[in-house]
């Protein structure tokens, strides 16, 4: 639809406040129209306690407001953080809870105040769908570190305008959401390639960036995983020499193939002293707690070391014998604001830079969250949301 | 004693190789000459085994070689590194081990080749008393991250030279050293207040000036005992506004008499919650496992805490969640290469920093420790190596 159509479009539908349009749409104009003036009907896979599997549960998203779209969801990453939230890992949560913070679709509705977005099209949601919009931070483009009310995460979050109290997230077949939290997709990514962009590409991403890495710099990568392996490429894609870490000698050729330099199986803490005080700038996205000081000293000294995996209750163990020797910098980082994650989104668009992934359907989910955690991902599994 | 003429004398004595007078030594100028022939034989205070107290122990060092200096050591710091040490906190030991290194005294006998003393100069020793002076580290001043051999501690390193197959340290009546690794003492510093600058003041001083602290910067300083209160008079000699944390009320006026702006007495992680994110830049002493990541999110996001405190077997919990908010670089600091050693004990006697200490006779060491643990230090115990 061209901008002028557009206008004209939204100019003759202003008189309800609604905007729906979609030849993709599953929902009919009427169906649309009534899940904008009521709450949305939602189809999803939920956590009912933080043991059992996921189940099957039709929920209530908020009626699309003024400054919401309703995307009808294609495909849903599978996060190693769904897992740990659904499980307390990372403290007491709500059930029913709807994880999925990789969700890819297209705009079924839009509000009237929209303008980012049209009815169909290619729209996504990553880690955060709130923020205050107001302090410092949020007007900087870092909403995911607002200091006044903190970011809204996409599913488990406190939340007055969703009907069951928190946020629900992606595993699901819709989700309504203020324009300001759902990124652009180019046309030209495949939806099913986009979702994962949206945490994990995000997330290794925004570090990357901010070490200022260039070409020739030795990056390393530790944990190839859903992270790990968009670590790589992404790096790669930069420039850069990586050199990945893993435990999992059976992804050595898979990663020679995401363009790493050398792949360093590891057995024991033994293994990384060839290595140490070697790579210009190091990324971990191990989600468990492990001998991460030995990792560290790889690093050269006065570099960074940034650790994006959060294990259990977040607690990981630091040895400061190493520190004092090895004299690198330890920090951690949180996904990206708005910007860096539609930066990403673009800029994979535009390098052709796809995460390798495993699409399933919703009732392989329970499965496919014990071969997550069994490390036997390769690398990234989407959810087919049409057969939620 | 000029250039010229001390060519003159070290030429006059070169047939023996041997340079040794000072009309403040202790050792008849025949004792001395012995003494850089044969092994020297020295008193001192050792710990026998991991569990009990230190004891007098005679022992002997190497003869004073030709780049060798002998000190008659007049004062020595107690340092908790000293009690880590010994009680194997950090790892194994050999006993018996004489601890120390805050080492001050004067230089009573000098090798052939030595041109950095002479007999009579004060001289201290630090927490290094070797390295292999070739690799890049060392030769351009970092010799305590030596990349061959490693740095060899003042106690309790392997050291052929030594006859005891081990070097020890500073509770002793004497030492001798590589010139390289002695420093010298201004004739304004009283040696007393030499001796902690010789740990304490390096280990401080080093991460304050990397993080490049300038007037009106707002530092913090956790864990206010002999580190703690010289970072604290450091900082505050460079302008900075500084910031004391501690657990113990009873110091609130002497840390106020160092300079700080404010104390702030730590009962329990809600009282740093007013601090997240205010400061510039932090310093930890802490030398136990302690809630660290709850002071570190007290720095501004992207700055840095540096953790000195060397805890039992260097293990600290972090808590990642905090870190992937708080944005905060972490890092260790090990004490300071020579030449900046000598860089803080040629500042601190110009701007006339000295540290708070108490005397104490050899025998009080042993409650002296006790009352390290107990934090009654206030705020550097030192002994009078007289009453070894």
């Amino acid at each position: 639809m061209k901008k002028t159509s557009r206008r004209k479009f939204m100019k003759q539908t202003a008189i309800t406040g609604l905007v729906a349009f979609s030849p993709l749409q599953l929902f009919s104009q009427s169906q649309v129209s009534k899940s904008m003036r009521s709450n949305v009907k939602t189809k999803g896979f939920a956590g009912k306690d933080k043991h059992g599997k996921l189940q099957r549960w039709n929920f209530e998203r908020r009626q699309v407001g003024d400054n919401d779209i309703l995307i009808d969801i294609k495909y849903s990453g599978i996060c190693h953080s769904d897992i740990h939230t659904i499980r307390g890992h990372w403290g007491p949560q709500q059930y029913p809870q709807v994880p999925g913070h990789e969700i890819a679709g297209i705009v079924a509705a839009v509000g009237k105040n929209v303008t980012k977005f049209k009815v169909g099209d290619k729209a996504g949601v990553g880690c955060m769908v709130n923020s205050c919009m107001q302090c410092e931070s949020c007007k900087k483009g870092e909403e995911h570190h607002c200091e006044t009310t903190g970011m809204t995460g996409t599913y488990g979050s406190p939340e007055k305008s969703s009907p069951t109290g928190i946020t629900q997230g992606g595993y699901a077949s819709n989700i309504v959401v203020t324009e300001h939290f759902a990124i652009k997709i180019p046309v030209a990514m495949d939806l099913k390639f986009a979702a994962p962009l949206l945490c994990a590409g995000i997330t290794t991403y925004s570090p990357l960036m901010r070490a200022g890495i260039k070409k020739g710099d030795k990056i390393g990568v530790v944990g190839i995983g859903g992270l790990g392996h968009l670590a790589i490429k992404l790096a790669v894609s930069k420039g850069a020499d990586v050199y990945a870490f893993t435990t999992s000698e059976s992804k050595r050729s898979d990663i020679l193939s995401f363009g790493a330099k050398e792949v360093i199986v590891v057995k024991g803490a033994d293994d990384l002293k060839p290595w140490f005080g070697k790579l210009d700038f190091m990324i971990s996205t191990v989600p468990y707690a492990y001998d991460m000081s030995s990792y560290i000293s790889c690093v050269k000294p006065y570099r960074y070391f940034t650790q994006v995996g959060q294990p259990v209750n977040g607690e990981l163990v630091i040895n400061n014998f190493n520190m004092i020797f090895n004299r690198v910098n330890f920090n951690g980082s949180l996904i990206g604001g708005i910007s860096e994650t539609q930066e990403v989104m673009d800029y994979c668009a535009k390098n052709e830079i796809y995460p390798q992934i495993q699409i399933i359907k919703a009732q392989e989910i329970n499965d496919a969250w014990d071969k997550v955690i069994g490390k036997q991902a390769r690398y990234r599994y989407v959810i087919d949301a049409a057969t939620i």
